[in-house]
């Protein structure tokens, strides 16, 4: 029987998707059922998805364009928006499901802060959620996260490799 | 070719160990060699090591003895110091080998914090590792750790669980 819990890692950081891949490598260790739908990130070749996604216990999706547009009046807004909001649909009916005891929401405050998708409905959603696990991550989690979530943790930066010129690596950043 | 990379995630919020469990999850995808060593943690039956440990390209030990007794002068601390120190040799040796490329030291800063293995040595170690990723956790980084690393995050505890009497439930703690 699991307990529900609401977990929320921000913050400008290293750690917060990458914590919730070590959670979700957790409820695979006890055969849970998982969901996993990012925001935002658009890449098929990284390597959470590469190994994750071979698990018949994991179902996973992306539903983002990568970077954002600066100007937030672009017309390639559009697609963006539309990409989230896809997303958005499919986190609604995996928090209401009984099909899965994980759901994580990779980069939905994102999302949020973006105004790409709406906070309301999604606070409902995970207060209305029978008992799983949820797990939110992503930059400038908005108050009603916070105060959904029992957990929270802030990721802060305290140095990273960027600063040093360090390149991206695979299995550190992808 | 891996680029070197030593990462370090501190703090006393949620998501230490955890995110470096989501990076290991990362460098598998990339088909990488992985030998974790745990500190301080005396528990089997724990989600991580239940779903990794059966991957060929990880090696998975755990050195620890549970929790600490509050007074460090307690007769039961020597067996936690033998079984730290028997760690530290494995870890010194998997840092300096060429057969893995990425080293997990869980909960290595809290060893070193408790005077349970001596830093000069591991720092030394570290610096002269050939190209690896090295992913160093726990709470209390000594600054000789944070000097060695490039990325350096510190998870800080926003709100927890365990505040509103959650228990600890697996896929989320364990």
């Amino acid at each position: 029987m699991i307990q529900k819990r609401v977990l929320l890692f921000t913050g400008d950081g290293k750690g917060k998707s990458t914590a919730s891949f070590g959670m979700l490598a957790r409820a695979l260790g006890h055969g849970m059922k998982v969901r996993v739908i990012q925001f935002v990130k658009a890449q098929d070749g990284v390597g959470e998805m590469l190994f994750f996604s071979r698990f018949e216990n994991v179902t996973w999706d992306h539903y983002g364009k990568g970077f954002l547009p600066a100007d937030p009046t672009s017309p390639m807004m559009e697609s963006h928006r539309q990409a989230a909001r896809a997303g958005f649909e499919e986190a609604l009916e995996a928090l209401g499901s009984e099909g899965y005891d994980f759901v994580l929401l990779d980069e939905v405050c994102f999302a949020l802060s973006k105004d790409l998708i709406p906070l309301e409905p999604l606070v409902e959603a995970i207060r209305n959620a029978p008992s799983k696990i949820i797990v939110l991550t992503g930059r400038n989690a908005p108050q009603g996260l916070i105060d959904v979530a029992d957990t929270v943790t802030e990721m802060r930066m305290v140095k990273h490799g960027y600063e040093q010129g360090l390149l991206s690596q695979a299995g550190v950043e992808e």
